[in-house]
């Protein structure tokens, strides 16, 4: 199996940890020149994830995008979502019969849509040569080995059965689905509520309200998924609730800490100035909120969080006017 | 309204706090004449919530069940549930047309049942006459006046409307639902997954593992109560899965404090010695079990908690088994 990884950043790394299990060479693309020296050299990501080591005799590096693509016939993509044009923008090589498998969990912002939808219509790769990874997967666990379980979505059988094989180790577990679109829309959506649980707690809402908040996120999720989407789906496989948990319960999400400073009084921009990393979740808003629009679907969490981030709108009466309509 | 709360731990307490906000007086039946005597004396329980403050003209103390039975015609049922038998075996009053509400989460053990069942089978009090309150909702939020969400469930929609006036204020929102076994079931079951949960962080899995863990119990759940109770619910509303979060979140939760110590490797009867009150989900497990046989619910989850607390089976090895069922 001749499989390579896009990426060099926290969740690329864990990608490339859990095939080494299985497979004998993992082709990695990653930024640029330092950081690919830096792996050849002391074996291990200079920036992410610098617990892990690799056996570089298993590894193949390189910067290029071409070079990767052109060898590999199962391609993850694990760059940040506002990075994956960037990546994808330089490939030449021809790309069909390949497979193009999302570990990204955002809105690509030249297509203002989903990966998904981004591969199809910008390089023309259908559905069936496409899969995305969900989680609920700390990239961080990852590296430490604690037993995490993937969601691998996929058209074809064949396809879900031999990603499985690369995935699956001690402490990887593989669940496959048929649900590529729902499984990519409630990964972005997750970040969203993400920060929304976080304004939460920034404004001072306990766990009680937290709790009410991601029961009523995941039966939005639900209806958003059903909209846009409709096959039938049981939203409280891990790959859904289990993924929103993760992250709206993690105090090291970031999309939740940008949430945290908004509610507790910080504008946007100087939220996401004081962050190293834009949070996935700030991104996705706009483009979800216009999908739920066109889509007439009763998303209020979306539309609060919308408004904060991008209409200017005051956190706290957000808040109160959605605590009108949860239950 | 004439309604009285029987008992005087931190729930009860809560309960008392949220409806002085509406009603002019309300009964109290307190444990003893200490506890009695000292929020008479000094306006707060001495033992639990002990900052907050209750204006004394409107509470009717008593240590008389009967006295409160007599005077109220809405009597809330908050003791452990270990202790029901205790206080309402005294009852020697006529309470038919009066209604008794819930707000206990676990296995009445002289009738190795649940509280509806006891109160129908022993007192002969229909389920017309019977109400539930769940949550999610910790009293230590109560306290302080954070926003919570209740759900009153009732087969009455006027006894419904009653108890809505009666709990609703600024930090109290309340849902009405039908549903009353499936209520009851819920909370008791979500002690039980609390301490499965606790085992798991004791054992050292992540919360990677966490997150599927709960969308497993969620699942769990589903199937348990359309086995026992057959009827049209979401149990990703607020009093079914928010209320599982909040208890299997929760770093406070005896339940998982409970699992937590047995993960870590404390027998059970020494992990169940170092904590000052039982926790509800060790005499539930037992009970909730021998359901979950009798009716064939498949309840992995159940069965490796059960095993762990009653038949000696070793924490890891259980959990071991789990992770391969688990999805």
């Amino acid at each position: 199996m001749k499989i390579g990884v896009i990426g060099s950043g926290s969740f690329a790394t864990a990608i490339v940890k859990m095939l080494v299990e299985n497979v004998e060479k993992v082709y990695w693309c990653v930024r640029n020149e330092y950081v690919k020296g830096a792996i050849e050299k002391r074996g291990h990501n200079p920036n992410y994830l610098t617990s892990v080591f690799f056996d570089v005799a298993h590894l193949e590096l390189t910067t290029e995008v071409n070079e990767l693509v052109e060898a590999c016939d199962y391609i993850v993509l694990a760059t940040p979502s506002i990075y994956l044009s960037d990546a994808l923008e330089q490939m030449t090589v021809n790309c069909s019969g390949k497979i193009f498998i999302s570990a990204i969990k955002g809105i690509v912002p030249v297509a203002n849509d989903i990966v998904a939808h981004y591969l199809r219509e910008r390089f023309d790769i259908g559905f069936r040569n496409q899969a995305v990874i969900a989680g609920p997967c700390h990239a961080e666990e990852v590296a430490m080995e604690r037993l995490s379980y993937l969601t691998i979505a996929t058209a074809e059988v064949s396809v879900a059965e031999e990603l499985k094989k690369a995935f699956s180790s001690s402490f990887i577990k593989v669940n496959c689905s048929a649900d590529i679109l729902g499984n990519e829309y409630s990964a972005i959506l997750k970040n969203i509520y993400a920060i929304g649980a976080g304004i939460a707690s920034g404004l001072g809402y306990g766990d009680n309200f937290t709790a009410v908040f991601v029961s009523n996120a995941i039966r939005e999720m639900e209806r958003f998924l059903g909209a846009v989407y409709e096959i039938p789906r049981d939203v409280n496989e891990s790959a859904y609730l289990g993924d929103l948990l993760v992250t709206a319960y993690s105090l090291f999400s970031r999309n939740r800490s940008l949430g945290n400073l908004i509610g507790k009084g910080y504008t946007v921009k100087s939220a996401i100035q004081s962050m190293n990393m834009v949070a996935e979740g700030y991104y996705a808003a706009k483009s979800i909120y216009e999908t739920a629009q066109k889509h007439a679907i009763e998303t209020p969490i979306i539309n609060a969080v919308y408004r904060i981030l991008y209409e200017d709108k005051n956190a706290e009466k957000e808040f109160e006017n959605l605590t009108q309509v949860l239950n």
